[in-house]
């Protein structure tokens, strides 16, 4: 059945996220009939602004959703592990930010523009993909309908918003301290961050030697695209950006293709803006995709390292905080609307 | 004939090269018998520390080799297209950072520790090869040695120190403006660069759709390793990092080979470290490469898109001023004295 004019429940509500999904509601204009925030203990107490209204940060407990139809969970897994079932008791339907139930059969993993239609089949819980996975499979998705891709190695720049609001204040703070000739001691992150850059600080599996990142965006993408032999190879990289990630994607076709057919094809597909300019140099940044819904695709070519012309390589860039977290949930939450 | 105790210029001492030039010849007591230092008409008059000597620098002229043995030179293109004939002409062996005589066939480009004999046969001039060439060339040579290398994608993270001095000043003014909330606008770079990165800013050409960065990279480490049909892909792009270039990796061998067996041939191999520690996550970082000789190389493990088992993925980092350019070019002088 579908939801009308639900009664929306934020959880992680003064996160990174949780504050971009409050702005995506109200931008969109989201049909709500009425809004609660949630977080840690923390941060209770405080008010956010949301349509000239201050609402409370209230702790969230599991009787917290006594009474709401839709709950945005955005505050870690473990609390999604922890909260998501009781909400689901209550009656509401949980879209869930964290990696907790993604790879659950009985859940739905959802990018609108890709496979909306897996939304049908719900439990209650729907998945919001890993950010990367998101941003990578809005371009791969028409290729993988149009042709069918057989290869994908990928290479990211993935910004600090991937790590949380902490994250993107300690890139802020190091960098400050750096150009001051003032020693910085990390807190959030594991390295350096100041005009440095270092492999995705998640485990490492010691026996395929991918890091989490790595290892979720390609079972994700497997899941999402329903590839489940699609060969995948990530590397992920954590670069001094605030909050867009960009991605090298080289894939491979069955046969050979013309740039030019792809780049027709993904300039047609939705949630996509071709950023392709050759003569200016103008191609995906994340200073250009900050604050965009779409994701910017750019350097279609072929990719020369395979000579029969079926690879083609290609540059991409998204918003980590929108579609590659909380504008993807809020789009998730419209087509449960319909 | 061997050089010895030679008398050097360094043509563009003030630049960002040319200030590790005169470091490198310093710390690694290049025996030289005398040193002068030349720059643009705007330079000259400065003076610059060597040895607890003040050396001039003077203003580059046609006659300016007189008497000079060896001529390194690192002042773009132009300079060494116009300049290096007349070093020839009065005796002198140049040393070429520059992209001018790279493909020259009769010019060898040479990383010393990949194909030092090519030195034996140069006319005058040897020339210093890109840096990512040189920064993916130490760690791929060993391989390729090894197994033979049949295909090559990479992916570059590179610093602003490869648009010179003034790029790197401009991300740190550009940073430290956005931190500030202050208005710049970009002088040296075409993109913002605070918290930003772009595709290299060299033309695009409209055939391949490759940048002049991404085929100076292939066409070059095929020259270096004398693999003329090497198969290689490369996306080129430059991240708000100051010194060092990171590289990811993606190479195909003729048969499958455990990561375990890369790794061991690589440790054992000149010009590298290995920084491959999976349990405490760390792996390859330009903050630790900046000041570093060696290209730290780590992230070794098979490529999850290939089920062969014959791709093998890694991610490297070396000093672009260094290794990348002025170290690798002392090296190629220093062996031009044996």
């Amino acid at each position: 059945m579908p939801l009308q004019n639900p009664r929306v429940a934020i959880v992680g509500a003064t996160g990174a996220v949780g504050t971009e999904l409050i702005a995506c509601l109200q931008e969109r204009k989201f049909p709500l009939s009425s809004l609660r925030l949630f977080a840690s203990e923390r941060s209770a107490g405080r008010t956010l602004a949301f349509r000239d209204q201050g609402l409370p940060v209230e702790v969230l407990t599991e009787d917290s959703f006594a009474g709401i139809d839709l709950a945005l969970f955005s505050a870690g897994s473990g609390t999604s592990r922890r909260f998501a079932p009781a909400a689901v008791r209550h009656g509401a339907i949980v879209v869930d930010n964290s990696s907790a139930f993604r790879m659950d059969d009985a859940v739905p993993l959802v990018v609108p523009e890709v496979n909306a239609a897996a939304l049908a089949a719900h439990n209650g819980i729907v998945a919001v993909p890993n950010c990367v996975a998101i941003i990578a499979a809005v371009p791969l998705w028409p290729l993988q309908q149009a042709f069918g891709i057989t290869r994908l190695i990928a290479a990211t720049y993935q910004a600090a918003s991937g790590a949380g609001a902490a994250a993107m204040a300690e890139l802020r703070a190091s960098t400050g301290a750096y150009l001051a000739g003032r020693p910085f001691s990390p807190t959030v992150l594991r390295h350096p961050y100041a005009f440095n850059l270092f492999s995705h600080d998640t485990p490492v599996d010691p026996e395929t030697g991918a890091n989490d990142e790595e290892t979720k965006v390609g079972r994700e993408l497997r899941k999402i695209m329903r590839t489940p032999e699609l060969p995948i190879g990530v590397t992920c990289v954590r670069v001094p950006v605030l909050r867009a990630h960009c991605i090298a994607l080289t894939l491979e076709l069955p046969h050979p293709v013309a740039p030019d057919a792809v780049r027709a094809i993904l300039a047609a597909a939705p949630g996509i803006r071709i950023v392709d300019d050759a003569e200016q140099n103008h191609f995906p940044m994340p200073n250009e995709a900050s604050g965009q819904g779409d994701i910017l695709v750019g350097r279609i070519r072929r990719d020369s390292s395979d000579p029969s012309g079926r690879t083609i390589a290609m540059f991409v860039a998204g918003d980590q905080l929108l579609k590659g977290a909380a504008l993807n949930a809020v789009q998730i939450a419209e087509r449960l609307l319909l």
